[in-house]
């Protein structure tokens, strides 16, 4: 666990609103806020969640430290008594989220939070930052991946990630949606995310010559051996030397990395040097700017590259640089009763889905594939596939689905129950293995890279019905 | 001082290299990397050099645990011999670099590392890694704090922050280059960058009715009241309910915020209402996806705000979200005599400016300005201003210009002098206050946001001569 305590990473807001409902009385009224998305980034058709062992490590350093408390005494707006509450503050609600890994959909809960309304609303930073960074890089490595055709992609991002957690909590988020591994040493140490890498061109310049330098490597790492051959000229030189340095050494299993140039040319003209040199079992890396649009196009032009290193492109999700997660208000207890809130917006996509809510996944039966997500309310019976189910487009009603012979699955599962973690926290591998499935289970309409098929997220009648009337409860207003 | 342990944020190939380095006797030999960018983000005339002083805590922690040594053994590729080298690892090189909040122009070293090659090459990540995102941020924050023309910016984007780092150090970086201030509690605590912050939507939606929920803001926080007026209909309802709720309490300086909408039309609107009331001094916030050009816009079309906050477009310098710093080998000592390198690409724009350098700033001594930078070999005369200097453009070198009644200032200074800090570090305020007056000795040319003049960095007679003949060199191999 990371023993990091960020509970001063807020927004200044969170603590004047819970001074504010400390002294109003209203700490402890129960309320459940939802985080969602509202556009999938790159115009891609889903996401991939991710960073829910962060906001776990979070809440569990979640504590308020004497220094802490005499900072916000010396911003001069705080009463005493909240001063003094924050001492013994602790989280003592209940969360609810996907697990890391599982493909989401615009306008569905990845997380639900129920608290009294002071812990509610403390946390909505931290939770928004870290499902946000590393949903937004497992989304984008997943793209990238499924560019590759099979092809291993490793994040070489580090150096111009958005600081250290950006790349280490990138690293992770990469390896969970499909990339091989990372050339980041820590994330391997912390995360058991697979490092590796062999040298830069500074490694070549330090010797008299290319082929030295070469030598020298192949002597000292012979079982893995990635010669770097564009230092000075790729095809002339580069490559050229490596396939003397390894056949001096007796070396048939090792690589070459092209990091610059037009990779689908040298990497056919390597290929063929490298096999008519009879070294079929050096491998071809190509590093370079690369993302899932520009893989695509080698791999089309019959580039011969067996894996791919990925830098600041997938490290900055550069395309689309934000994961536009929201953390919204949608119920308030009351007298023990759940009430429905909802934020009304003049553009109707930002209207949100009231109530305390319970999501599901509707597979199809015969061919296993997702085929639409249902919002439920908490108390309603869930679907259970044993009779068909009539689904609805939320804005166009009289767009009608009925599904038969399928399968639903629930997508939350409790993580913390009255403020104990009551999650077993998968190993990475099987959330890795996880994010393998979810994508699997879609069809390839949605994954496309532009403009997919949207997947249905629909509301359940009661769910419909309790939105409408919000809705028109307010416009009476 | 942060006292997180980053040495193994590393991209693995440091390690490799730096194990066969000690294997093959190399090292000890010294060699020079500089740290320098190709490209100005957002296609804008210049950058802001930010974060030497979390480069200075990642030296100043900067060794390896027992741990770390025991994780390095079980990937199976290293010598007893380097992990035995590790325990006494330490930096015992030089570092010179601009001080932070330095206006800096491509291909002129930002940095620079004098150290054995271990462990030059060791720290090349983390350097980057700083300087990249730090400087980013700052160089984003300085175009909208520009755009602003002297309305305060505040930076509001914690939760779209690639990561927690992201969110500190990008607090901290925009603060440098300008902003007033941020909503990151946290980065106030530690790095004394002034943090504020009033309400959300969901405190509004606490309440049975807005005007209860901003009566309540008004009565805790008399002195700070920035009552959010877009939960339901910002002008019908919001600023009504403001107007109402700051005169019953005697407000006469606080704030509405505006957070969607048309933003040009709600505060020309709001303006006039709080006037009409007797309200001048309640100031207008505006919110929602700004960055340097809405901001303009806005401003352009009469717009009646008083401050920004600005969110994710800040935070992740969405529209460019890389700072393309690099690490170059520049130079090695060979028999005490230092050794130019040079790094050659078919792109003639990535090819590198060798030797071991000195950059030197020239000002018209008439009006202040910046004219040029100069880059000279080390042990050149530096220019003094006592006679004039013709420069030249490295690349058309016909292109000449000779200044006269001239200031030179160097721009790198001593921060590390073997292994030692000799740096005094400034504060952030002196940081912001030394970035300020570096941007106002730009001429307009230079600062525009689009298509700006280049500003030129030329290189000495004796440096321009040394490059041509190592490209020779290489061409003639």
């Amino acid at each position: 666990m990371n023993k990091n305590n960020y509970t001063l990473l807020c927004d200044f807001y969170e603590l004047t609103m819970s001074n504010g409902y400390l002294l109003s009385g209203m700490a402890e009224n129960v309320c459940y806020f939802d985080v969602f998305y509202r556009t999938v980034p790159d115009g891609g058709g889903f996401a991939i969640a991710a960073g829910l062992e962060q906001v776990i490590d979070y809440i569990e350093n979640l504590r308020f430290t004497e220094e802490d408390i005499e900072f916000l005494r010396s911003k001069g707006c705080f009463d005493e008594r909240f001063l003094d509450y924050l001492r013994t503050f602790r989280f003592t609600g209940d969360i609810w989220a996907v697990p890391e890994g599982t493909v989401v959909f615009p306008n569905e809960p990845i997380l639900t939070v129920r608290a009294p309304a002071i812990e509610a609303q403390f946390i909505e930073t931290f939770v928004l930052l870290s499902i946000n960074h590393q949903s937004l890089i497992a989304t984008k490595a997943n793209r990238i991946v499924r560019a590759a055709q099979g092809r291993a992609i490793s994040e070489f991002g580090s150096r111009r990630a958005q600081g250290a957690d950006g790349a280490i909590y990138g690293a992770r988020a990469a390896y969970i949606a499909g990339c091989a591994g990372t050339a980041c040493a820590i994330a391997d140490r912390d995360f058991g995310v697979p490092c590796g890498g062999t040298m830069a061109h500074s490694w070549v310049q330090m010797f008299p010559t290319e082929l030295e330098a070469f030598r020298t490597y192949c002597r000292l790492y012979p079982q893995n051996a990635t010669l770097l051959v564009d230092t000075y000229n790729a095809l002339r030189s580069g490559v050229l030397n490596a396939i003397r340095a390894f056949r001096e050494a007796g070396i048939e299993r090792g690589g070459i990395r092209f990091d610059s140039g037009d990779i689908a040319y040298l990497s056919r003209r390597a290929r063929r040097m490298l096999d008519d040199a009879g070294l079929p079992g050096i491998k071809i890396i190509a590093s370079n700017s690369l993302d899932e649009y520009i893989i695509s196009d080698l791999i089309r032009q019959g580039a011969k590259v067996d894996s791919f290193g990925v830098g600041e492109r997938l490290i900055t999700s550069k395309d689309s640089p934000v994961f536009g997660g929201v953390y919204k208000l949608v119920a308030v207890e009351r007298d023990g009763a759940v009430e429905p809130k909802i934020k009304i917006s003049e553009n109707a996509s930002k209207i949100t889905n009231p109530h305390f809510k319970r999501a599901f996944r509707l597979y199809d039966n015969a061919t296993g594939k997702a085929e639409a997500d249902l919002l439920c309310v908490f108390d309603e019976e869930p679907p259970d596939g044993s009779r068909p189910l009539e689904l609805f487009d939320p804005e166009h009603t009289w767009k009608r689905k009925t599904i038969e012979n399928y399968t639903a699955r629930e997508l939350g599962v409790r993580i913390y129950r009255s403020g104990k973690l009551v999650y077993d926290l998968p190993s990475i591998e099987e959330i890795r293995a996880h994010c393998t499935r979810e994508v699997a289970s879609l069809w390839d309409e949605v994954t496309r890279f532009e403009n997919p098929h949207t997947y249905y997220v629909d509301l359940s009648e009661k769910l419909w019905g309790i939105k409408q009337q919000l809705l028109r409860r307010r416009d009476a207003e």
